[in-house]
């Protein structure tokens, strides 16, 4: 584990996972909008909406599909880990007020390049509304060991 | 075009593109930070961010990422598209304070199923620092004309 409790590639195995989960709530879909500039009707017209096949306002993909980016950052691989790359297919909608839980499952480990290969999905209550792949780069113990190490052999600068 | 103004599936050729572009400020980051709930250090902790080769903080790949959502559902296809896959390579990171500039450009357009293939791309001072491709679904006027016509043969309800 590095200094701020995230997985070192040294740490990783296939299979391990882990879930974080996140209720999306009407003010999370109102600070979505804001912050990404996407102020589709069918995120925001509670009218509009009730009329497409949705019934009613849904979340905006990428606000659900960032509950990933929360499970890869705060959990697996955890702090430290650098995104590199992410694909996502919408599968369900997510409605105010659903939980989505991302769940984050380690499918190759990519060790001399320091990279990680994870399946991505989140649920909400049990049903896959989204499933993809990330791929994520994590750092080495070893690679900080070797440079402690350099770093207290090199002579002192005089 | 659809009642929202957005372009249906007939109106689509290869080649067409548009862009959307938001600023990602100090605010945009945190509030994506408590949507997603992704408080990866590396975007919310000047302190540590300044130890890392970022060398301070960084934008999180999923928010600059959603400005390509706000380009889909506000400029091309526009409004009334709905996402079904969006695969995403962060090559740059996005500090606070910088331009994301995202361009949504129709590669494929799939008439029969609905469906349109984007090229997806975003740069910051003409840099790309995101590329990738989407799935979109997208209405067509001739669906809603021969439903329309539909409705108006029916006989009266009694």
């Amino acid at each position: 584990m590095n200094d701020l409790n995230g997985h070192d590639i040294e740490d990783l195995r296939v299979g391990m996972s882990a879930t974080f989960s996140k209720t999306i709530t009407e003010a999370d879909i109102v600070l979505f909008a804001g912050v990404s500039g996407d102020s589709n009707a069918i995120h925001i017209n509670e009218e509009y909406a009730a009329t497409t096949p949705f019934k009613g306002r849904i979340a905006h993909g990428m606000l659900s599909a960032s509950v990933i980016s929360a499970a890869v950052a705060n959990r697996l691989p955890g702090p430290g880990a650098i995104y590199l790359n992410q694909q996502l297919n919408f599968l369900a909608p997510v409605r105010p007020g659903d939980t989505v839980h991302a769940t984050v499952k380690v499918r190759e480990v990519v060790a001399d390049r320091g990279r990680v290969v994870l399946e991505t999905t989140c649920r909400v209550k049990g049903v896959m509304v989204i499933d993809g792949e990330a791929l994520v780069k994590v750092d080495s113990s070893a690679r900080r060991a070797a440079k402690a190490a350099a770093q207290s052999a090199a002579p002192a600068i005089a």
